[in-house]
């Protein structure tokens, strides 16, 4: 015989429509009982546009939290004997952070299970950006996960069904009904993934901007608040840091060329607003994971950061000297006019790549590696008339023409040189 | 091959998510798509709740309304060669006026096509309490229902299922995910029935109280309001009385109690406040079909109705004569102290009916047509400590108990009578 339910979903939807707050062991239910089937998606759709609509406190946040991570298995790198840290980035255009950083990070003694996922939409992902190094390999078993965290330090994965099923149900469902862009929901989708990862210490990338999933800097903030106080009441140290994604980061957007481009970073190199990026993140890890002084960017200078990136490659059976994907087409876009560049603007040029073939509209779809964009100049840049300003690239001719109809308004060139203000704008903690 | 669908329902979530106006032929596809299955419950669940908490604008309402008629078949009455009336309640406890109104009606050359329902929860459904009477049948042909209105003048029978099949789909996700009160939804759910059933007048008769659907007066008229706009920009000639639902209506509440009670009104008695009611809306009614001047109250007292009433429930193979159901158990609450009867609340009083067995849970649920409620002394009645209040009528007296507790509280007596305002409070046109 079946228990009877404890609750009833409308009585609990009917709270938050309301305007109330949802009792701790009624949202406990309500998730469990949606990851179980009891509760209809058209029930918890209703649900979470009244979360959207209507808010929630911030302890209702962490029991949600907790009620997805408690919807499935748990990780801990305890065995290990060594701080993990870890970072998650809100997505961004040209946002190939998490390859230069992980083994940076690691070069120091420090773990780091970076556990990642592909790109939808307009932003990459990293697993996509990785799969352009011939051999590499995203999935690996736990087994494996520990070992190579035991001699390397660092891995990038993907993240196994096992962590936060809840989550997975729930985003899934937002998606088709119009209900993704609420912070409570937002935050308890990346922190229940985070936190059932087990790691010691986590900063989180909150981008605001065009190119980001947050456009306003004050709604960024909300969310980092609200990430990081979930992070710390879970025990986990964390941090935010709300960067800038007006313009596309570095000059590389796609899959192969900004593997290209994390090597220059790695090798010392690299666009100077990456670099920047890459080392506040790993400043910031360390920080939390007990080692403030760690000299970064001698990592960098001196190779130490690179020796890590190959290691790590090879032990997720990629050759990290074997020839990147190179495209069948390019298309070259040159100044209209001589002057500097004012703006670029990051959404436009995301969603260009992403017709180009670097990205993709369904789960389902491959990514074409060696399809892109590449920044020849970028905002502050002066430049000539005719002189070259971004190359696209494709397996096809075919997908410039509306590549180029999304850039239509995206850039501009004029007299006065754009302010530049820092990528990192703020820094969250606890 | 399937023609592509012309818009995404996540932007149409988004639209009114924001705040912002549904384009019309927007609102009219979600509508079509939704019944047609392509956009999904959990999307137009999400849908009807950013409705809930953003409203809509009356045109959108209008909008709406004419998707859902569109859905199904739309009836006319313009062969019968005179005018047609109709009533529509929003539902209350102890609201058998239907029974007396449509003969009443009817006597005066109006044909009174009266489409009802069962109920659910704590108040009526006509069908229910016409079905007391032995023999009569809810369910008519179409050829039946205009045969009968051309003879009698008067129909009270079950809705078709081509009437706006939109409306019933979206009112059954509405009853599960939180999304019935919203007044947008409400009034297009009410209005594209009644619009569909092709009356020329329709009366609308909005209760608000303890007993109604609409707690607050100031809501209750907001509905009215819509509805009538709803009806005049749809060519029906439409007027609304809001009516207090504090109290139950008249002394008695079930099925086969109310009938009778009907039949005494008809026979020029019954309770003041049932006799106000159904004369107040056969006037109105009346009015509308070009009859102002009709003697309604003559009708009840010479008996006209009733000869009505009678030929309208023999044409439905009812025997008017016939006994009707009588309970197996009555239990009778006497008054604690003497005074004056200050309170009796309608909702309470609902409840408990329904939990002796004459209303059900699930639409699928049987009624106990002899269970009920009989009120002894209503509001303002001075009794004496000991003298019988009301008498509970069941089949089963396990179900006492249960219907007692919800009464608890529900009735007070005290010193001083209470104010009695009228039942209609208030009449909108449009």
């Amino acid at each position: 015989m079946t228990a009877p339910e404890p609750f009833d979903a409308v009585d609990v939807i009917r709270a938050k429509r309301d305007g109330g707050r949802v009792p701790e062991d009624a949202l406990r239910w309500m998730i469990d009982a949606y990851t179980r089937g009891y509760v209809a998606d058209a029930q918890m759709s209703a649900f979470t546009m009244a979360i959207l609509l209507n808010g929630m406190e911030r302890d209702e946040i962490r029991v949600m939290t907790d009620a997805m991570i408690a919807s499935g298995e748990r990780m801990s790198f305890a065995s290990l004997g060594r701080p993990t840290a870890d970072k998650h980035s809100t997505g961004g255009v040209g946002d190939k952070i998490t390859l230069p950083l992980a083994p940076l990070v690691a070069t120091f003694g420090v773990a780091v299970p970076q556990l990642s996922g592909r790109g939808l939409g307009h932003t990459g992902g990293t697993l996509d950006k990785l799969e352009s190094i011939p051999g590499w390999r995203a999935a690996l078993s736990n087994e494996e996960l520990f070992a190579q965290l035991g001699d390397v330090g660092a891995v990038i994965c993907a993240a196994g069904a096992g962590l936060a099923p809840a989550d997975k149900k729930l985003y899934a469902l937002r998606d088709v009904t119009g209900t993704v862009e609420a912070i409570p929901l937002i935050a308890s989708s990346i922190m229940s993934k985070k936190i059932a990862e087990g790691t010691d210490a986590l900063v989180l990338d909150v981008k605001f901007g065009s190119g980001a999933f947050m456009k306003d800097h004050a709604r960024a903030r909300e969310l980092a608040e609200t990430m990081v106080a979930l992070g710390s009441d879970s025990g986990v140290k964390t941090s935010a840091l709300l960067t800038d994604m007006n313009a596309p980061l570095g000059r590389a957007i796609g899959n192969a060329n900004e593997v290209r481009e994390s090597v220059e970073v790695l090798a010392g190199a690299g666009p100077a607003d990456v670099v920047e990026l890459t080392v506040a993140l790993a400043r910031e890890m360390l920080a939390l994971a007990g080692r403030p002084d760690a000299d970064v960017e001698g990592a960098l200078a001196d190779g130490r950061a690179m020796d890590t990136w190959r290691r790590m490659i090879r032990a997720q059976d990629g050759d990290p000297d074997a020839p990147l994907p190179t495209p069948r087409e390019t298309h070259t876009v040159a100044a209209s006019r001589s002057g500097v560049v004012t703006r670029m603007d990051a959404f436009d040029f995301g969603v260009a790549a992403w017709r180009l073939g670097a990205g993709r509209a369904r789960a389902q779809d491959p990514v074409v590696h060696a399809a892109g964009i590449d920044l020849l100049a970028k905002p502050g840049d002066i430049v000539s008339e005719g002189q070259p300003l971004f190359t696209l690239s494709a397996d096809d001719a075919a997908r410039f023409d509306r590549a180029l109809a999304a850039l239509d308004g995206a850039y501009e060139i004029g007299d006065t040189a754009p302010e530049r203000p820092p990528i990192v704008r703020e820094r969250i903690t606890a």
